[in-house]
C-alpha cells in the first residue's frame, strides 16, 4: 500500500475523501504481471478528477509499476482525494491532492459465473439523479452500500439498480448490457451510474463486430424481453445473467462473441 | 484529535469512511467549557447511525468530556464510520465501526453577519433526491462540495440550494427558515437535505412562543415575498438573510424573537 508516494496503510482524518468523499477512484486487476486496461483506466481517472476539480497527481504509472513488480496477480485500487481540509466544505486553491494505492487479492469466483451466468436480483434502492456527479467513480457510494446490503443472505451474485424514474441504470458493481431486436443496449448514465472501463470497451469492441449498439433509457420491462443481458466489471470482467428475478436464460451466444472480442483473460 | 479513542489524526486506509463516504458526523461547539446541545446531536448522531445500520459506539459523552476539559472553547467534529472493509460495498455483518474526534479553533466572523444578516446566493447545482438518505448527515457531501465552490470569489456568505425539481431544501451548511403570512416555514428534508440540531431547536423555540410552523415544500418565489428569511447551524447559530440575490430585508424583529428563545451566546 502507498499513500502519497510511501510505503503506508493510514491517511489524515482531515482528508477531504473520509471527511466529504471528495474524491474519486478506480479499481482494475493485475494480471502475469501487467496491469489491464491501465490507459483507459487512467484517462477516467484523470476525467473524473478533472469533473470535481481535482488535479491528478503525476507519477501514478510509475508508481503502479512498482505494484505490479511486487504484485503481478492481484486487485489494484487507486484512489485520489483533494486532499487535507482545512475548514469546511469550500476546497481550498492551493489543496494538494492525496493518492492511495492498495493491493488485494485477486478474488476467485465460481467457474459458472462466467459460463452458465448469475442471478441477479432487483434491488429496492432507486438511484437519484444528480447529473453533475453522473458518470463518475467518486467516494459518494452510500447508494451502492446501501444496496449491496439488500442483497446479503440472498443467492443473488449482483444486484439490478433502477433510477427514481423506474428506469434501468447498471449493477451495483457492475454495468450492464442486454441485447435486443439485433442491437446491443446500455442504460445512459446521464443522470446517475458509474460509467465503466468496460462498459466503454464492450462498445468499442461491439462496434468492431459491426454490432449496432445504442446508448439510451431502458425500461425495466425491456430487460425481461431481451435475448441475453450481461454485466461488466474490471475485476470479474464479464458475466452473463442467468437469471433475473424468476426470468431465465441459458443462451449466451451473443455475449460469447463479446467476450471473445474483449479478450478477457 | 482522538480515533477509537486513543490520540491520533490517522485512519485506515481501508476505512470505509474513505472508500465509499460510509459514515455519518455531526459538528458542534464547545463553549466556556460546555458542548453546545450534546444530547441533541448525540441523539441525531445514533438515529443517523441506525438509519445506515452502523452501530453506534458507546462512551462518547465520556470522550467528549476528555476533549471538553482541554479544549474549553473549540468546534469539535465526532465522525461515525462503519469500519474497516473486507471487499466491497456489501458491508460485513461484524464490521466494527470506528469513531473520531477532531477538535479545531472556534471560527470568528463579522459581527455583521449575526446582527445585520448575510448575503445568501442562489447556486447553480441542485440536490438529487435521495429518500433513503435524505435528512442524514451523512459522510457523501459531494453535492456541497460543488455547491461550496460555486461561491469561492462571490460575497455571498453561504449558498442556497434547490432540489432537482426547484423547490427550496436549504443552505449549503445550513438550515432556512422563512417567516411569511404570520407563519414560521421550513423546507421539508423528506427527499434530500441534511436535518440539523438547530432546526429542531427553533421549531422547538417557535413552538414555545406560540408561533405556528409548517414543514412543507417551498417554492423560491416565496423566499422572496417572504417577511424575514434567517439560516441556522451548530457553530455560527443563526444568520438573518439580508441579501438572496436581489432581494433586500432589514427587518429582522421576528428573527430576533427566535434568537432569543434559542439562548445562543
Amino acid at each position: 500500500m502507498l499513500v502519497n508516494g510511501i510505503s503506508g496503510n493510514m491517511i489524515s482524518i482531515r482528508d477531504r475523501g473520509l471527511l466529504y468523499g471528495d474524491g474519486v477512484f478506480r479499481t482494475l486487476c493485475i494480471s502475469n504481471g501487467q496491469p489491464q486496461h491501465w490507459p483507459l483506466h487512467y484517462q477516467k481517472l484523470q476525467n473524473d478528477c478533472a469533473a470535481l476539480g481535482i488535479v491528478c497527481p503525476d507519477g501514478l504509472s510509475d508508481e503502479l509499476a512498482v505494484l505490479v513488480a511486487a504484485h503481478p496477480d492481484a486487485v489494484v485500487k487507486i484512489i485520489v482525494t483533494r486532499g487535507q481540509n482545512i475548514r469546511g466544505y469550500t476546497p481550498a486553491f492551493d489543496v494538494i491532492p492525496a493518492h492511495i494505492w492498495d493491493v488485494t487479492a485477486l478474488p476467485v469466483y465460481p467457474s459458472g459465473y462466467e459460463n452458465q451466468g448469475v442471478v441477479v436480483r432487483l434491488c429496492e434502492l432507486r438511484l437519484g439523479h444528480q447529473p453533475q456527479l453522473a458518470g463518475i467513480k467518486h467516494l459518494n457510494r452510500l447508494e451502492n452500500v446501501l444496496a449491496a446490503a439488500e442483497l446479503a443472505g440472498t443467492e443473488a451474485q449482483e444486484g439490478l439498480l433502477l433510477d427514481a424514474e423506474g428506469l434501468v441504470i447498471e449493477g451495483v458493481r457492475s454495468n450492464l448490457f442486454l441485447f435486443s431486436q439485433g442491437r446491443l443496449i446500455t442504460p445512459s448514465l446521464s443522470r446517475c451510474g458509474v460509467a465503466g472501463v468496460q462498459r466503454d470497451r464492450v462498445m468499442a469492441g461491439a462496434a468492431k463486430l459491426g454490432m449496432p449498439i445504442d446508448v439510451r433509457n431502458v425500461e425495466l420491462a425491456e430487460l425481461f424481453c431481451a435475448d441475453e443481458l450481461f454485466l461488466t466489471n474490471s475485476v470479474f470482467g464479464l458475466w452473463p445473467v442467468a437469471q433475473l428475478e424468476q426470468q431465465h436464460w441459458t443462451d449466451f451466444s451473443r455475449t460469447s462473441k463479446i467476450r471473445a472480442v474483449l479478450e478477457l483473460k
